[in-house]
């Protein structure tokens, strides 16, 4: 073995004893899926932090930062929750994405960039996840009044979007995605890219 | 070295071998910047192809898959929108991720969502990039219907947010975040997560 083998080698054990490798970018993008059933394992709080430490650096225009993120665990609260949105039934923790909408009152556009930012923020709770073995399940049908009352949120404070989480058995299978060449073009729309 | 720690070099040195480790996750996650100075050298069609191919995977409500990608890498058309999107001057290529928005004309609430599956879209298209050694940054700053004439984009075909890629000689310092102790809380608005 070289020496560059070897230190790989050292460097990957090295990484892997610490856990500081979770899973590769790519294959956590391709393999995470939507996940609805989930075991009663509960997720440690050292593995829901770093997720929620992870959400705060996806990209936020202007660095303002609009999202806020509140955990939902307790069984009351989850109840009252799924009274208002059949979604989480079911589910060990949710994290219910808020957004700071009194900053995006400014215009339509600006509206469209806080959402983006809620996206953005979701998808980065999903692969931090999903990463560490956690499935999740994005959920935007709720009734956002009651979300309101039941959470407290001041005036202008808004829930955007809910991510169940907990850690799954299986995966389910991959759903039904069209073809990159329906999806993607080079230069105009129309003009197909080809891989 | 036992049997276990043994398979494990071997596994590990063989998706070196292979590429198939790109980044771990989370590292992805933490260390992705804003990147605006590109050097030269262009992307690789199958380093695109791969980053196009990831950004179907986000999640899409109902599986409806709104979001197209067009790839823009021309000089003319780069120049073209550089006019009406200072944001996009020296970048060697850039997704335009545009959305199928007569799909979304139903709500207000709809509209949402789709600008949340755009930013998923964005976010996993940074993320993939980033595991590939691909610097980006994303850019919402241009004149809508200047680039709806340059990309020939159909009626209701919206473009609805710029990721700029290249390759970076160097990363910036990552931007000042809100402590995770403010923007996150247990089961009620304002309760502070405890890490």
């Amino acid at each position: 073995m070289d020496r560059r083998a070897e230190k790989l080698v050292v460097v990957c054990l090295a990484q892997w004893l610490r856990k500081e490798i979770t899973m590769d970018t790519l294959e956590a993008i391709r393999r995470r899926r939507r996940v609805v059933n989930f075991t009663d394992r509960p997720i440690e709080q050292s593995a829901m932090t770093d997720i929620l430490a992870a959400a705060r650096w996806g990209p936020s225009a202007g660095n303002q930062q609009r999202w806020r993120f509140i955990v939902v665990t307790e069984p009351e609260t989850k109840e009252m929750i799924c009274d208002v949105s059949p979604g989480i039934y079911g589910t060990p923790m949710a994290i219910i994405v808020i957004c700071m909408k009194q900053r995006a009152r400014s215009s339509k556009w600006d509206y469209w960039i806080a959402a983006c930012e809620v996206g953005i923020a979701a998808q980065t709770i999903a692969l931090a996840a999903f990463s560490l073995g956690i499935g999740s399940c994005m959920v935007v049908s709720f009734a956002k009044e009651a979300v309101e009352q039941i959470l407290d949120l001041p005036e202008g404070v808004e829930p955007s979007l809910f991510v169940t989480l907990g850690y799954h058995s299986e995966l389910p299978e991959p759903p039904e995605r069209l073809p990159l060449s329906e999806i993607a073009f080079e230069e105009r729309y129309g003009k197909r890219w080809k891989a």
